[in-house]
């Protein structure tokens, strides 16, 4: 009989009026802007086009009342990106909410003995 | 200025040694295979293929020590399936854990009031 183990796993994100606006995924977009303070830099390291990071960029910026990133566009030397104080505070607190969701996940698993039995 | 609403939201699912076994949509299908009886109907609700449903039954059943899903092909009237008390069973657990998670997601929102001052 082969040994069972079930786990609970999951995705959270987050939504403004039923819209999907922050997940993961966008999270660690801002993080690798953040560390390489170039729009362009961190789109090439999630293998993503620079026109679909600009995309989610300016929609994340439009779902807030003040943005979350700040660009210059073109210039010497390219551009240059910077996550604002209130785009850092919605990584940290989206990275808690991820750690209390791990926290959840493991303590919400399914009893895999009253299924293995029958 | 425009009046936001943050909700967190997600998805769960069980895994086997790291595999899917099982989410929303194939509890969805069990529950589809219960009510009507039939593999063929519950994966023509569901708009997916008889093959598609077969593999995923053939799957989730694989992942268990005792059956999830029993059938019978063919003959006259066509085959007939039900799923068994441990199969009722994990789709009670499953949805059990569902609400848990939909306590967990109303309770842990993102304070939208910090994000939206600068």
């Amino acid at each position: 009989m082969q040994e069972l183990s079930f786990t609970t796993n999951g995705k959270i994100w987050l939504e403004i009026n039923n819209e999907k606006v922050l997940g993961p995924g966008r999270v660690e977009l801002l993080e690798r802007i953040h560390s390489s303070r170039s729009i362009r830099q961190a789109a090439l390291q999630m293998k993503m086009s620079y026109k679909q990071a600009w995309d989610i960029i300016k929609h994340i910026n439009s779902c807030f009342n003040s943005p979350i990133v700040l660009s210059k566009r073109g210039g010497k030397g390219g551009g240059n990106a910077t996550i604002t104080q209130d785009g850092l505070e919605l990584v940290n607190q989206f990275h808690s909410l991820q750690r209390k969701f791990a926290i959840f996940l493991k303590g919400n698993v399914i009893a895999n003995n009253i299924l293995s039995k029958s």
